[in-house]
């Protein structure tokens, strides 16, 4: 089942968050349909949704969904992506087919997206059942992501100052060297780290729209850098500096001595090595809530697989 | 609760994420102490964790904890924030008063932050509970903010690039004005935004870690400007695009007519205005899970303080 969710979620992390249009809605999406079996992210940067769905769970929802489908699973779900798929990536406003898809949201928080298309002349229906995403999927997929694009972004930000200082120091030079400009309005400003950064401000933040929902070419590009990057790197043991413990402890009990290793969490190469194995270990988790999956992935330690054991650390209670 | 819920968060929206070493986690941590009451952030970027308590939540857990324990909340809890707040705002590594405090992930991913003080020549517990934060929390306080830094950050990459171009313009009408430099070492290289770009990323990134946890004084003073931006602005509408269903149907129903209106999320700017609000109205939740708490803030209809009815959107099955 990790495996399973890893895998997925490792395809994922690759996958840049496309803008779409979902009856009217404005959402990023990321989505990845394997061989009967998808894993869809959704957000309006107010919450993040996800569905992951295997088939089992997809052959027995069609079924429901539409009581005279006789078709196999196959058929059904290769129609369901060929129909799907153009909104998903945003590549069509509108999918194929006449097929119409609305968006609901449910009072419990989870979002509908209802499909309505036709195979063989029967119309057929879809439904994918979006739940919030655990805010492990949320770290992984966006804020690690967008905390290491604002670093990149900071330090660029300050070489190009550098840069403008070196290029004030040659026109300094040649100014003092009697130089003169031809044209006027060549004449540029004597660049000041402070001072451009509070104009910029300034005059770039009230026009900033407070719920940016895109990513434009220039973040995408450096989204995937930084996962890239991230995905290829092992994580750090001062990321797993928690102290376990074996049993939750019912009672409080604040004298206990803490007995526990310490654990890494799954890495995302690890996941992108697992993808080969998501249909067939997803299998047995057909249709469980996505957010029950992944308080399992983080907290079952027999299923994590790079688990590191370390020297007990000496617990502060003692 | 809604009240209580947003108030201390659009406090904690406006407070830096602030590093913190506890029992040798390196975390960062978002805090707010009231009247006998507190809410607390901690992430380690792979999760976020929170807990809100009020005082009678606080009064019965510092019972159980401390059976001996006859003094005042009120005393408890000034002696517990004086204790805990050096730790939760980084400004000491270890808090007064000898006190002794360890973290502890729970199997089911919670975490336990313990601390063991003295007040009055007693030992002293007290636990922090914290539960893997809401989703929508998470995006309030992390995701849009950084999206948002990104955006402000590559808009002045751009414009600090157009400097630089003015910049070579200035130096070539020097240059063919026959001006030579004094000093070689003086001279730049003409700059080219995408060969600097590469340049640029191929340098930085193996060099970035994979796990940024901090946000340097640069991320902090940009953090703050887009959450007061964020917070001064009213929600679009277009975020708030979703059908939503009266009541979720149990039974699949693709052909139902999506009868809804459209709400928009709590503003920050309303949850500040509603701090005063906090104990009175969080009293009544006292001790139940945030999680709860803010699924119910984010889908009970009843609670949604600026709920703006609009024209039934048409679905699109009908």
């Amino acid at each position: 089942m990790m495996e399973a969710w890893e895998a997925s979620s490792g395809i994922l992390l690759q996958r840049p968050w496309l803008p779409v249009n979902i009856s009217g809605c404005h959402l990023l999406a990321k989505s990845w349909f394997g061989d009967t079996a998808y894993h869809i992210l959704l957000t309006d940067m107010h919450c993040v949704w996800e569905e992951r769905m295997v088939s089992a769970a997809i052959q027995k929802r069609a079924q429901e969904l539409n009581k005279r489908l006789r078709a196999p699973v196959q058929a059904f779900f290769s129609h369901l992506c060929e129909v799907v798929q153009p909104t998903l990536t945003g590549s069509d406003g509108r999918p194929t087919d006449e097929a119409l898809i609305s968006l609901t949201k449910q009072e419990d928080g989870n979002v509908n997206m209802r499909l309505k298309s036709e195979l063989a002349g029967l119309p057929l229906y879809w439904e994918f059942h979006c739940t919030p995403a655990p805010v492990t999927v949320v770290c992984v997929q966006l804020v690690r992501p967008l905390l290491l694009m604002s670093h990149l972004l900071q330090q660029q930000v300050d070489q190009l100052g550098g840069l403008l200082v070196k290029k004030d120091a040659e026109i300094q030079d040649y100014r003092e060297n009697g130089a003169t400009l031809s044209r006027e309005r060549l004449q540029t400003d004597f660049f000041e780290e402070q001072t451009n950064r509070e104009d910029f401000m300034a005059k770039t933040l009230p026009l900033l729209p407070r719920d940016t929902l895109t990513f434009d070419a220039d973040l995408q590009r450096l989204y995937a850098a930084v996962v890239t990057h991230g995905a290829t790197r092992k994580r750090r043991l001062s990321e797993t500096c928690f102290v376990e413990e074996e049993r939750p402890s019912k009672e409080p009990n604040p004298d206990v001595n803490q007995v526990g290793s310490v654990r890494s969490e799954p890495d995302e190469a690890e996941e992108q090595n697992q993808t080969r194995k998501l249909d067939g270990a997803a299998a047995k988790t057909a249709d469980r809530p996505s957010v029950k999956q992944s308080a399992q992935a983080t907290s079952d330690p027999a299923e994590r697989p790079s688990s590191k054991p370390k020297k007990k650390k000496v617990g502060l209670f003692r």
